[in-house]
């Protein structure tokens, strides 16, 4: 008894050993600590019948009764037929026949393809749950919600979950290069180790594509959107199928970014032009080598004539006759294209912000029906704030994908807590009112407003090669958000906040309660203090790392700050109204009308949409230059307080996250003052107004700001 | 009871949910299963008594509780005094006082500034273990000795263990950019996150310095030789600091790569001249920054006037006039210089393998008192052979310090097995004959031949931001070695591997013995298939990744391979006879006669002394080109043993390091094979006979080989 209890405590203790570094994310399955809970649980889950042939399955089995050995700390014994209460049962009505007769066929079928069932219901007088669904990637995505139930110590006695995703394609955007750096990478290398590659499976290939099936991603776009041709070559090819073969049990199809110019490049062809006889031939012979490896392959992402990439633009043609001509290459094995409506030109003498619009919208209707136009959540570049971007609900023939990017490229990298998902929340629930109220970007995008089938959505990822894969440990958060609002787009932010952090952290409700706060306080508090009222496209000269207000008279003009924020001693803001550039003519009238009147227009697009006085009265009372001065240092009080809310958290989770974030507060605060007390300093020199008192000065002079350098800002 | 039952299977099964994924290397403290070694060592550490007051002391005081709850599973208690049998004792005379009357101050003083005592004793007729040392840091090393030992599973009932480095200075060197791109670089990107330095201390910065001081290493150079003088700014300074302050409790001084133009590029100076007063006062005021940042900065590695790196040379000086101006400036603070002998020039019309040689020995007695010179093992460029560098034993007024290369750069990379510690060892066992027979290496770089107090041993890391820090399991055993190496230049390859082994993977004595095999054999296998009988430089060009002997017609003759190999219709090899370079002047009378012979040359040095037929009849009995043949053959033949030895060991390690080592195997026996086949079809132009019977045919032809194109091969 004594050796037990000894043995007790040395396990005990020896767990401990093994510090959080993050790597498990959302999945860690750590001990149910509820006695009661725990008891519960073993009670429900007294043997599995789950027969497992397909890979998928297998995956899931495996994920099933890895999770419940670390919840619940036993192994779940098989078993071929139900011999006692707690019987889980797990498989589809062809895998396990057993469940036709317990989950009725209209019911399946209303989960779909991918959706599933989780039922608790009496068999034979015995309490049964029972995990089920169409495909065997539903069992995958019912057994990891079923694990979240166990993991989140929720009540699981009486279940009835039937859930199915949203959006049909639910993809990460990597923008990995292949010498495996990463363009706006901020947590190290790329994942993908090309050059052991196809031979050597990093483990980790794994646990991402756990990770993504865990919040329903099912597809990955390995490449950079500013392509490389080399990737569709023989041996390259040969990598992207042994990735292809690890991810496929998850449920997570490939797609590469296609080099618009590859058959030069590879195929040694005089023209990219689409509709050469010969390139259409380069293309199709391509894409059937490309399935002959990888059966499933999803398709290509294209970025054309946009940033200096080739496109078909470059032999007088439109993104139409481009992306077709790549639609009709994977359109034979179901593949499909994703074009982006990322495109816009320095020798275009319009507001860079409508040129996508003026693009795009003339071709709606032209686009084969396996192409997706994927377009940003606003029609500048992922700045801490846009409205939401006016091809939404313009184009109604044609399906359009939603691109959010993760990798915090404009919010701090991966230094700065902001978390993102209510950021994507505000722009799926914007009203397009392209058919009337209620016309909500969401809506365009799961199909449900045009009919569309084809749907999707798309994260850039802010995944490396750093241990816990994100760099910042609440940068997992976007990953997980951008997952659970791909499947779902109608989910709340806030509820999603709260679910990541008892998975990844505690359950402790205090802990849940004010680290949540902190979440739903982040994102606005980089507005705040890097771009408030609609301003934009203010940060550092190519780096992106820090403020650069100041930027102007490079090459681009469209690459300047000055560009957007148009201050002058009148005032600041881009007018996009009729009196200016006019963008918001491409919005619905009724999104036009109340964008285009300064009193009706929300104040956090003010400045996008109006140039206005240095003196205009502002809801609070105060000045526009005042309204300035006190949102640069609400956005810096709003770090003090996710920093002092983090603080009370100590002791209340792991020692090495909590310091961890600790650490990267204090350099976000750092920054949010260097952005602060730049951007005001430099905006003063236009307002020729005081800052108000009771704010505190400026640690420099802008000359101090703008001499800074730095050439080693991450993320290439 | 029952209960308690079901919680240890509990807590023993959810201990299998961690994988091994090789982050903890060679410290993995897991629990001693021998129960009976178990019950001993819980009896020899009843108690502990270990008063901790600096950062050292209580970073060894962590490392030593965190280490018996692993193994033993049990806290420690603390006591003031021995209350009874078992008590650990750790400190110095000075914070334990207790022990000045256990350990005898002669003993003491034998051990030295960084030598340990492990010592069990009965005191009061109550055994006790002591841990002690002169100083905080040996009694560091001596905790991570005394816990080597358990997790070893050895006796400790009666330790009589007395340990002190020979070498003082025992380095890594980090060729690691300031963008985080690592030259040579196989395991990912640089630790050192320099964006976020100094505010973001990642937890990995401690856990790096742990596993350096548990070897021994006492110094790391944190940039590339490659130098950029933006490390040696304020902001970058500061950075160095924060990461000094991590490594400092654990004896390890940070030192920095010297970009000899900063002056220039920093300073804002005209010249980098030594001898110009401003240049002089420029590094003075330089050094004393860096101290008042890090006041026990390590000092300068410099790499001047060699591949284009600026230096004393571009303005008339030689090597001593810019080490001494740089060793002046560190001097009042106690810091060194380490001159790198690595130089060789395009442009002198000499064999590179004497450049260094004939640059550096005139200037013997020419150096300030804290300058070494860093000398490669070889005279070319870390080869998988090559003989000792003749400077050893040839400058006896200069303290010269090994550079071992653990990064593989010319052996596979991260992607083969190849155990460098043989190499290493054959190179420290090398007489020089420069006092006569017995005049080791080990002698010179230790200092005892010529007597030289500051002594010195780097090794180029071979370390990334890789979950387990290499990328090769089994290349952490070289990163161990060198440490062990480092400290002991005299120790044996085949125990350090044993010990890596038991430490690393597993204890089972057939695992280990099978293991260590596999590791003996790499490196001759590798020699083998890349480069028998004193062959070298035949890689691929730039990135070094494969066979490249055809590599000719380069901007830099000495880039070549054909500068190497010289095949022609006669034969093969570099004649550096006194009929050719006479390279072989640059050695000790009785090492010229030796290798000038073409009887008594090693025949695994006969290509790199000596222009030989083909036809030339080798001890074997068989022709030069068939020995050839027959070497490449061996190489790719071990390679095999190797894979089927590791195959063997499945179920005796961990499921995870089993499958990522036997997947890299087998892309080391198709690279070796690749090796093979492209030299001896290379080779087989010059030589015009067939390749003996026997042996398989090459998979391609010798056209295929060489348009091999490899754009992305990591390392930069």
């Amino acid at each position: 008894m004594k050796k037990i209890v000894a043995l007790v405590v040395f396990l005990f203790l020896s767990q401990f050993l093994k510090a959080e570094n993050g790597y498990d994310l959302w999945l860690r399955y750590h001990p149910v600590k509820n006695p009661s809970k725990l008891k519960t649980y073993r009670a429900a889950a007294s043997e599995l019948i789950f027969p497992a042939s397909s890979e998928t399955l297998r995956a899931a089995k495996f994920e099933l009764t890895q999770g419940l050995r670390g919840l619940l700390g036993m192994s779940i014994p098989e078993k071929q037929t139900i011999s006692k209460p707690g019987a889980i049962l797990v498989g589809t009505p062809v895998t396990l026949g057993l469940l036709k007769g317990l989950i009725s066929s209209e019911k399946l079928r209303s989960v779909g393809r991918e959706g599933y069932i989780i039922q608790t219901l009496n068999h034979n007088q015995k309490r049964v749950t029972v995990i089920t669904a169409n495909t065997d990637i539903g069992v995958l995505y019912g057994v990891f919600s079923y694990l979240k139930l166990l993991q989140m110590e929720e009540t699981v006695a009486n279940l009835s979950i039937e859930d199915k995703p949203s959006i049909s394609h639910r993809l990460l955007n990597h923008w990995d290069n292949l010498d495996r750096t990463v363009e706006r990478g901020y947590a190290g290398f790329s994942l993908w180790d090309w050059h052991r590659l196809p031979d050597y499976i990093d483990p980790r290939y794994k646990d991402y594509a756990r990770a993504n099936a865990s919040v329903g991603i099912n597809g990955t776009v390995l490449t950079n959107v500013n392509a490389n041709a080399l990737i569709l070559s023989k041996e390259y090819l040969a990598k992207v199928a042994a990735l292809a073969n690890v991810f496929r049990p998850y449920g997570i199809k490939v797609y590469l970014t296609a080099r618009f110019s590859a058959p030069i490049e590879l195929g040694k062809l005089k023209t990219a032009d689409p509709l050469d006889t010969n390139v259409k031939a380069w293309w199709k012979a391509k894409a059937d080598e490309i399935y002959s490896l990888v059966p499933d392959f999803g398709g290509f992402l294209v970025k054309a004539n946009s940033e200096g990439q080739p496109g078909p633009q470059n032999y007088g043609r439109n993104h139409a006759d481009g992306a077709n001509m790549l639609a009709e290459a994977v359109q034979p094995h179901g593949g499909i294209v994703m074009w982006r409506a990322f495109v816009y030109d320095n020798k275009v003498p319009d507001d860079r912000a409508k040129q996508a619009y003026n693009e795009f919208k003339p071709l709606d209707g032209q686009f084969k029906s396996n192409v997706m136009i994927q377009v940003k959540n606003g029609a500048i570049d992922f700045q801490p704030r846009e409205p939401f971007h006016p091809l939404f609900g313009a184009m109604p023939k044609t399906p359009l994908a939603m691109e959010f990017q993760m990798t915090q490229e404009y919010l701090g990298f991966a230094t700065h807590l902001a978390y993102l998902a209510p950021m994507f929340e505000e722009t799926l629930k914007s009203d397009t009112y392209a058919q009337g109220a209620g016309s909500t970007v969401a809506k365009v995008i799961d199909g449900t407003l045009e009919s569309h089938i084809l749907t999707g959505m798309a994260g850039v990822s802010n995944i490396g090669n750093d241990i816990n894969w994100t760099g910042h440990p609440f940068a997992q958060a976007n990953w997980y958000a951008f997952g659970r609002l791909s499947w779902n787009p109608e989910a709340s932010s806030v509820k999603i906040a709260g679910d990541w952090l008892k998975l990844t952290f505690s359950k402790d409700a205090g802990f849940v309660e004010d680290a949540r706060s902190i979440m739903m306080l982040s994102r606005e508090a980089i507005v705040n203090y890097m771009t408030p009222l609609g301003l934009h496209h203010l940060m550092g000269w190519s780096h992106h790392y820090g403020p650069g207000p100041w930027i102007k008279d490079k090459e681009r003009a469209d690459w300047t700050s000055v560009y957007y924020h148009k201050a002058d001693s009148f005032g600041i803001g881009f007018n996009r109204t009729s009196s200016g550039s006019n963008a918001l003519s491409q919005y619905a009238p009724e999104v036009k009308a109340k964008f285009e009147n300064i009193n009706t227009c929300p104040e956090e697009y003010l400045l996008w949409f109006h140039h206005v006085s240095w003196d205009h009265k502002m809801k609070s009372g105060r000045t526009l230059w005042e309204e300035l001065c006190y949102k640069y240092n609400k956005g810096v009080d709003d770090v003090k307080v996710m920093q002092s809310t983090w603080n009370l958290q100590k002791g209340k989770i792991d020692k090495e996250r909590f310091e961890q974030v600790k650490s990267l507060l204090a350099i976000q605060f750092k920054e949010a003052q260097w952005w602060r007390d730049a951007c005001v300093l430099y905006f003063q020199q236009f307002s020729k107004r005081p800052v108000p008192a009771g704010y505190p000065k400026p640690a420099h002079s802008l000359e101090y700001y703008q001499k800074l350098e730095f050439p080693y800002a991450p993320g290439i």
